[in-house]
């Protein structure tokens, strides 16, 4: 990686100021960056004491905006000074917005949002023109579905711990998984489920990435057939989806990957095991009454039919075996994709159940992989199972009898750890480094901390299984995610509760309201937990998120080299040179070469005829961190983000003449406004001598 | 408005639940409620002594977190505790993100993104199948152009005075402007200029919201013509658009719309006059040199040529003389639209230019009207005007020539008050409540606070016309908006300095980079403006913001009657009612009538045939705040978001068969993953007896 900043080529505007230090817009002047690192901790900085000015100084302050001593430490605890990196970044999923987003943690500011299932011109996602690679990438059935709801993000993970390298995220309404890359923070891949039209669990990592978990959530027919609802209980299917993850490519590989068929229950969330339940997959589901629905005819709508039943199924897969039986051929093929049949499951000994109260959402596997935890989201407890009994009750075949499709159900009791009462709605659960685990209510809105056992009862003062306390928040908590919460190693200190209605608690916004993160310490033990900071989210509405150590995480801030494609992560063998640039014509197609730079195009004319076919290839010659330029042409359908290095190209048929001013859209100093130039379309009437 | 709050009609969950007290999903509860009141300040708050304990535990975080005093006093003044409102809200344009961004001053926190020019599946903008509303009024010649540069939001205005009732904002890479009802905070119009291709000083309005301004940027041929750069002097041209706004309609009358044509130098910035200027507008301009580039020629580049001359124009134009010369009918027709030349400007004496020191980007008006500010951004000081004297100087004659096409150039000694010496690059000028002024200062990376005269010198204890401090800021700030900064009556207390660039001042983000909104407290007079707060921007670039007390916006939290439809702020008559749902076939075309309340559609089966044509109806038949659905339709790029009593409705070519989940995309309750059903596609090759 090269970091060298480098002047640009033709300073012009020093050729012009009359005032002098005019490089200064470039990077922070030598006592800005000095006060940055003192900020981010490399340098010693002195322990304060208050002066009783300075205590009545804050003490005024607090009164003239009704602070209390709380909101005051509160504050202490989330503010970042200026220049102040923060300690944590939440990776959250933008829910139907189809984005991801990136939050600081303890300050909860939204530091930047990813582009994934859905088009964004900032960062020029999709917005190439013709064969836009964005655009081809999102295409189901050949059409553009330029938008996702986001739901499960998952961090990649070695020997199951995050390892910074990797984000994957599933797009709910298209069962699609988005591979991001954490070098540059941009969507390299998207995978389309061909068995499904939506999924849900989605994603989940095994503990070393070897496989992203899809899990389905509606049942439909498999590889988008149809079937009307009466056939349901013959036709329609759920399924997993065990997609596998090339690192070394830094891609999905679509022809290692397979599904295994599963019964029509709705699969909700999904988690792998690690450590002690390493080589399973753990999978939710409601709607095993298998209710079709249909108020419209007089029956009971969905909402009532799905959950009759107090006990719904934890499917338990051993994906080990399951792959081991994909790689022996067992494996039939549906829309082209391969999938473990219900039979060979059982028949195999792929697939257990074990019953579980009620409509379940979230099931959440401890650190040590001991113990899988079940919120059962009508059930007023949560329910944990031992991998240890779930294995011997294996063994030992103690089965309470087969579903429908004769999938062994083991005893409950002979499976069950403990069960815990926490309150209304329990609905996710995640876990600290004190032995705690802390479940979301949605009911309650609460959450609420309650003691692991096991080896876990030791590393605190309270009982084992134990509800140790509640704190309220506002309102509705969905999801929510402690510091590195789904790893073999969390770190605790700060949770985030994902509360889905935010009312009143925010200035209103229209009819259209955000969702409210807020932000809780959870590092004091006991019966301590305040929430400390309330964070609007109103730029879509996000399912979950996971939260990692900001030093885990090895950023590129420019790209490696000059002439780099994002797409491929590699230099593009077609990126512009300095002095390759030109304008080629070759029968109706044009070929414009360019490159950019502080604060000029070039070239910056290039005429073409009304009709002609253009290719446009662009290099940003810039080697300075943050020194991106955008491109766009006014009135089509073009915006590129030029990061430092980065290679780009469009195409298009320009078919309308007219003098078509093109800019640079990220202001890049002080002449950014002066960065333009024309694309010149030259009516085809007029277009005596221009095709020589 | 109805806010009553009603009950689901169906209560599935109540015949399902055996925990008591379900419906507090709903709304907060009474405790929550009084805690909400009290912390928006309804309630009286206990003044807080802290005592000696409680500063301990309070210098004990800060030490642990490295905070200084400074840092715990911008703490203290920025935190807002849960439920507490913010003060004012920033209008935030999202730069080529194509959106507006609303945050909440002095939290920072960002409340809702509004899409604007770009499609986003959140707020169901773009996302409603064929013929949408949005792509339509998104076509330019005939082609979606699903992004924009949004530049200059522009808040509606009365007697000078912000009215919280609209928002208007520019597409600088598009020229078009939209229009936001700030009740719903929903964009309800989008018109494209026909003269020019892209624009940049759009939007500001006259004081009592008459006329949207729209100014141009990079000269075109007026109307979408060509004309290679050769005919630049004789062929291109700049121009202003003046949009009617109807404000009874809340939309821009197009039929009594007009605009000005410009010489072809590069028009910037523009403002209204108002009280002493009312009926002015100022518009500044660079590349008066009129250089066209050509690097690619051996030509200096647009960013040397368009900076030679020392002295540019600032155009200064009688938009009641305009709009009596274009109600007279002395209006050409170019591409259809109603342009007043260059002679009739000059003959009906409509604008003057004076001279003003160089490439300027802002011109900003003092609030009582008196004094227009200029910042030459390639000189170090800002130039300040006098109406009076430019009246005085029209009426005299007091000319020092005249341009390249004629037009009257007032004498610069005549109509300058001031020049103050402030920095490199100053950018923009804000004003506030204690006779300053504020000056980003780009190169300097600052801003600068200096001292008005007039009748403004009394307001505080400096001399007039000085500068009486700097703040540093990081880095490259571009522009500032003060609270109310733009009005007759600014606030003070607030400043937002626009960073361009973070660099290293957030964790890195990639190679693309957030941007940097610094909050400056500038509540005390004199030589104290300290940065309080940092705020990074990674939803786009912003380009120019302004910032309304709260308390002047009259928001709706649920729409006013069930079946509303937002595009035409008006009951829709073709809204489902309850009882009437339902699916009618007519031929090939199906029309679905569909509600929607928690937590079930009605129907929640449909089925079509393969190639039928589907219009589809939907109410939100909720009432209660924040109850807000989606619909979404898999596999489709269909996506609603069913506000309180919103109506919607889709259209589609149901062209491929299958089983589709259709869902509530936006978490509604315990059973919103039960709110659900199937879109069945029957094939073709199956349908025999599904037309009766």
């Amino acid at each position: 990686m090269k970091h060298k900043r480098r002047s640009s080529p033709l300073n012009a505007l020093a050729m012009i100021m009359a005032v002098g230090s005019i490089m200064t817009f470039v990077t922070p002047d030598a006592d800005a960056q000095q006060e940055g690192r003192r900020r981010r901790g490399t340098q010693e900085v002195r322990p304060i004491e208050l002066t009783p000015e300075q205590v009545a100084q804050l003490t005024r302050i607090a009164n003239e905006r009704s602070l209390n001593v709380d909101d005051l430490l509160a504050a202490a605890k989330t503010f970042m000074p200026s220049g102040r990196h923060d300690e944590y970044v939440l990776f959250s999923s933008g829910g139907h917005s189809g984005q991801v987003h990136a939050i600081g943690v303890p300050s909860m500011r939204l530091l930047r949002t990813i582009a994934v299932f859905t088009t964004e011109p900032w960062q020029g996602y999709g917005y190439s023109g013709d064969d836009d690679r964005v655009i081809e990438s999102l295409k189901i059935n050949g059409k553009p579905v330029t938008w996702g709801d986001t739901h499960h993000p998952a961090l990649s993970e070695t020997k199951g711990d995050y390892d910074g390298d990797f984000l994957f995220i599933g797009d709910k309404a298209n069962a699609r998984v988005a591979v991001i890359d954490l070098r540059d923070w941009e969507t390299k891949q998207i995978v389309k489920n061909p068995l499904t039209i939506s999924d849900h669990g989605a994603a989940f990592v095994t503990p070393n990435t070897e496989y992203i978990i899809e899990g389905g959530q509606y049942a439909t027919v498999l590889g988008y057939g149809y079937a009307p609802p009466e056939e349901y209980k013959e036709s329609y299917r759920g399924m997993v989806t065990l997609w596998k993850f090339d690192r070394a490519k830094g891609r999905i590989d679509e022809s290692k990957s397979f599904a295994l068929e599963l019964p029509p229950y709705w699969q909700d969330l999904a988690d792998a095991g690690k450590l002690a339940s390493d080589g399973w997959i753990f999978i939710n589901s409601f709607n095993t009454e298998m209710a079709t629905g249909g108020v419209e005819r007089g029956n009971a709508p969905f909402e009532a039919g799905a959950s009759k039943r107090d006990m719904d199924y934890l499917h338990i897969i051993n994906w080990k075996k399951a792959e081991a039986a994909f790689v022996a051929g067992k494996a039939q093929s549906i829309n082209g994709f391969p999938v473990l049949s219900l039979s060979t499951l059982i028949d195999d000994e792929i697939m257990y159940f074990a019953p579980e109260p009620k409509s379940p959402h979230g099931v959440d596997v401890t650190p040590n992989g001991q113990f899988i935890v079940v919120a059962g989201k009508l059930d007023p407890h949560v329910t944990v199972y031992s991998i240890d009994k779930i294995t011997n009750a294996i063994a030992q075949k103690k089965f309470s009898g087969s579903d429908e499709y004769g999938v062994p159900v083991l005893d409950f009791d002979a499976v069950k750890e403990a069960q815990v009462e926490l309150g209304l709605g329990p609905l996710h659960t995640q876990f600290d480094d004190k032995g705690y685990a802390y479940t979301s209510l949605f009911l309650d809105s609460a959450v609420a901390r309650w003691t692991l056992g096991g080896e876990y009862a030791k590393l605190n003062a309270e009982q084992p299984w134990k509800l140790v306390q509640k704190t309220p928040v506002q309102y509705n908590i969905g999801h929510l995610s402690a510091a590195e919460g789904d790893t073999v190693s969390p770190d605790g200190k700060y949770l985030i509760s994902m509360s889905k209605w935010s009312v009143d608690r925010f200035l209103p916004t229209g009819p259209l309201l955000p969702q409210n993160f807020q932000l809780l310490d959870i590092a004091q033990p006991g019966n301590t937990m305040p929430v400390i900071y309330d964070s609007p989210i109103g730029v879509g509405e996000p399912h979950y998120c996971q939260m990692i150590k900001a030093d885990k995480l090895k950023t590129w801030t420019v790209y490696p080299e000059v002439g780099w494609d994002p797409h491929t992560q590699r230099l593009a063998p077609n990126a512009p040179k300095k002095g390759q640039e030109g304008v080629v014509r070759n029968g109706n197609n044009v070929l414009v070469t360019m490159t950019a730079v502080r604060s000029h195009f070039f070239p910056e004319h290039v005429e073409v005829v009304e009709g002609d076919t253009v290719t446009w290839r662009i290099t940003a010659l810039e080697t300075a961190m943050d020194a991106t330029h955008g491109f766009c042409i006014g009135g089509y359908n073009i915006n590129l983000s030029l990061e430092p290095g980065e290679f780009a190209e469009i195409k298009f048929v320009a078919d309308r003449p007219g003098t078509y001013p093109f800019y640079c859209t990220e202001f890049c100093s002080a002449l950014h406004l002066e960065m333009m130039g024309y694309l010149h379309v030259k009516p085809k009437s007029q277009n005596s001598a221009a095709i020589e």
